[in-house]
């Protein structure tokens, strides 16, 4: 599928806005993804303040990218009601892989900032946004139109040594 | 995007086999994923043998699909040589996605079958397969034609609820 092969971690945004409306497909094709026994544990914060993008760009050596882009998507997920809760981070992730394919279906470019499975930059985007116990920072997508149109472009990493046919 | 759309957890497969230039198509797919710096985890192996597939079928309560589907991909983590090794099941999980998506492309069905976190399947499944200590066994995705075309289908869980804009 071509939105798989050309996605790219993008790091370098075009002034050009994201619409609410395409904030929203992105996000319903993150709702879409599958998850343990269905309990789906996503929500998501929508952040475009720039002091807010510039927080969350210092959360880490690797997470300036968050300040750049015109939109970062706080991904959480649910503490309670959950049936597996130690599935909800494999759950999270394929939520997360939705949402930057789908945003390579729109023509955007995305990159992941990891927040769990580290405890201080939880709490520093918990305190930050004054989230309630009920939810966790899972991680941030920061998103945006591409400064270069070829930034999400083919890269073939097939290694045929990495399968293995019936045994090990 | 259609397969994010249409793609649901397939448990009923038509006797039809799945080429091997397919399974390879997909493992592609996989290996596409982002990962952590870069670190690509993954190893596959592709199971097609029955007494191995009702093997894993045996491994929890909602594993059967296991068994009944034409192949089992088990998805391997290395467990040497890794960068950021607390971040590999999210590496995991995000190939799982792509694969379970290009799968839905090429008119396939596939459902994912939990490993990681549970130690006593870890073990099951490593001991069958012998592998050796450098990786680990993530999950199982059971894959094929499925048995009625209407399988993979449109399913709306977008909830609106579950969008904050600007602040929870």
């Amino acid at each position: 599928m071509k939105e798989i092969k050309i996605r790219r971690s993008v790091r370098s945004f075009s002034d050009r806005d994201v619409d609410d409306s395409l904030i929203e497909q992105l996000l319903r094709a993150g709702m879409n993804a599958p998850s343990a026994v269905n309990q789906q544990p996503w929500e998501y914060l929508v952040i475009r303040n720039d002091a807010d993008k510039k927080y969350i760009a210092s959360m880490g050596p690797i997470s300036g990218s968050a300040a750049v882009a015109p939109v970062d998507i706080l991904m959480l997920s649910r503490t309670v009601d959950l049936q597996l809760p130690e599935l909800v981070n494999l759950d999270m992730s394929m939520a997360a892989e939705n949402i930057m394919l789908e945003a390579v279906y729109l023509g955007l470019g995305s990159v992941f900032l990891t927040v769990v499975p580290y405890p201080e930059r939880m709490k520093y985007i918990a305190d930050r946004f004054k989230l309630p116990e009920t939810v966790a920072p899972f991680g941030v997508i920061a998103l945006g139109y591409p400064s270069w149109d070829r930034l999400n472009h083919e890269v073939d990493r097939f290694e045929s040594e990495r399968i293995h046919w019936g045994a090990y």
